[in-house]
């Protein structure tokens, strides 16, 4: 069932060590196939060194294991959440990676301040606000992606166009249109939170990208008239 | 003797250099047999290049050599204390690891600012206060144990609960159910004392994770309806 | 056409990762044939595992692709620039990394606080300002050359003895007698803004270094009497 | 001629790109046969993958080449007169390493703030002033060993006790009975710097360590009485 979409999430899981970004299992890749409404994630706390893709955990909308013997990710419920909402979107990320949860922890958005940024998400990540009592006892997981889709519509922002979130005291999701994308977009958050943050070191009055530059940099790689890389 | 418990500790030695916790041979893990109330712990000042299972040392909970052609770590006593006075703890590993290190400098408790921590440590990873040349002159390594006893017995904090401490100007110790688990857990303390760290001095006024946020990552690990992994 | 040129430019352009200078795909080398007044260039976005020596792609100097089934990295406008107005350079290098672009964040010029720096820059390295919205609309690729060309000649810098400069809120670009060269300039760029960014912050007094020492660092590797390396 | 002390400064150096602490052909190490008067050293501006054990170079203590095809490393004249005014030393080190480098770029003696420190330094390390014009005049390798010289003689340090230094605006030597030993004194002496920097910016009040804590550690490695590793 889904062979391909396994393989895929498996090789794209593999992808979060490689690039640095997390240690043993705290990180998740799923990826959606649209028309069967199932969702594929890796399974929950599996060493990365052990895990095969024929481990990858099949999941509906309402996050039920329709195929697979082990238990998802304990944040297979966020997932769901996010694949409900955002309805263009293909594929998943959670992570620890160490600087975008530096500014998870600092609760702040992390704001464009160059091209790297601009490149991939097009104005500030916003960072959400702590859970309540309430919403953690509803289920933690689930509220945490209603927290996400609740701070996209406060904001009017276009999940693809800011393909990524903070929780507060957390960590980052990113997401994209195939576990991939949503793989390099992770690697593009924590990259900027790193940068981001030393800029503000060095130069505490160091300011955000122009818009005119913000403009030019995301629409020349993602607007109708791109032209970075190969057709 | 204890060949299985040997080549666990051996691994885990090697696992320290691994995950970027040590340089040359500033480190030590070992790991107890409950019934036979001897330890295992890895040869003092021998490199993890020529280090083989069989260097391993086998200890009494005096210190002394039980089996063994090598010197023990120099830091053997601590260990001893360790196991005489937390009763269900299997592994311990102490290292000079960069971040855990400069907090041990900085001579602070590490708060728990995120969910990294909260996953593993239930509250603060406290820093004990320096040994007094008393202290030093009855036995250094024993006095850093007996030290570290004291400390989480004046906060009255349960040693599985917060599986790892600072000591003032020197660094981190972790332990856990056995070798691996000590390991695990020296690694995500030296990488929460990085992320606080920076957290800080990018928002100096980011605070710690509220309490309901902390129970509820450390409870779905390790309480009793934890649902985290496999079952 | 050109087969030893584009096998320089290929290699040339895998040190970018080897070095820890990007990630992905986000840098670009190129190097000129002096005498056919063409240069060979990365193509754009494409993966350093899949790139092949014979995808670079060949440009002449007003950035008409020459020879290539790919389309050139969308940074070819500034790569014609240089190598129109630098008559003596043979290399260029585009990249992100991080502590360059960091600096070329802040907006600020990178001071000679070392003689890892000397032995390399021989004074500040320069980082342009903005673009306009006008210099975007004319050709944002082609603006950012002009700006590095009106940088040095408004101060009167020589691009061989300062072969590098910051775009604000971009990045850095470097450049040499070959794309070899252009690759090492990257490198000490990248580590002379990590070390000075640090020095400050542990010494916010920190000088810049005498201009006496300068002078020696940079001419016993550079002046007529060079004596650093083999003849 | 000195086969095997050329073997062992060739694998030496190779240390330097393994710990991290050089790129390119930034460092050197050497090592003196005290009873032949002669020291081995790598040649300048050589590539390490290039490198051969046979392409070391033999120098006498008037840093005159006695053996070899290649130019010595440039700062022969330094290592010359460590030797001769280090009666005890077998081999030194220079790197430009990223910590040890901001310390001196800094200008900042590094205070003892932790047990890693007095486990192979005992104290501060000293970072000498700049050389005037005169003394680069005189030669300015040469000057760069007496200014070495002199700091220590001011200070009345013991060199095998301190076994390094920072030169202002320039990078570190380190040394100790052999080239082996002189290359751990460097990984340590940055991992230190690194230490200290962040230590002083988490808690800008933290104190170095107390003498008894210094005078235990350390002894405990050096003293006659020391008891770490193994007979």
């Amino acid at each position: 069932m889904l062979e391909a979409l396994k393989q895929e999430v498996f090789e794209a899981n593999l992808e979060l060590p490689r690039h640095g970004l997390i240690k043993y299992t705290w990180g998740n890749v799923s990826a959606i196939d649209r028309k069967e409404k199932l969702f594929v994630i890796k399974p929950s706390g599996v060493s990365y060194e052990a895990m095969k893709a024929d481990d990858m955990v099949v999941c509906d909308l309402d996050r039920k294991v329709v195929e697979g013997k082990l238990n998802p990710s304990s944040d297979t419920p966020t997932h769901a959440v996010l694949y409900k909402h955002f309805a263009e979107i293909g594929g998943i990320v959670h992570t620890h990676s160490t600087w975008a949860t530096i500014w998870a922890q600092a609760g702040l958005d992390v704001p464009a301040m160059g091209t790297t940024h601009a490149d991939t998400f097009y104005g500030s990540v916003p960072c959400t606000r702590y859970l309540t009592q309430e919403e953690i006892d509803r289920g933690y997981e689930e509220s945490t992606g209603d927290i996400i889709i609740q701070t996209f519509n406060e904001r009017k922002l276009d999940p693809l166009a800011v393909p990524g979130v903070l929780l507060h005291g957390h960590g980052p999701f990113t997401w994209g249109k195939d576990a991939k994308s949503a793989v390099m977009n992770a690697v593009v958050l924590n990259e900027v939170c790193k940068m981001n943050l030393f800029t503000r070191s060095l130069n505490s009055f160091a300011e955000e990208l122009p818009q005119r530059i913000l403009d030019k940099h995301y629409l020349r790689k993602h607007g109708k008239d791109a032209y970075y890389g190969q057709k």
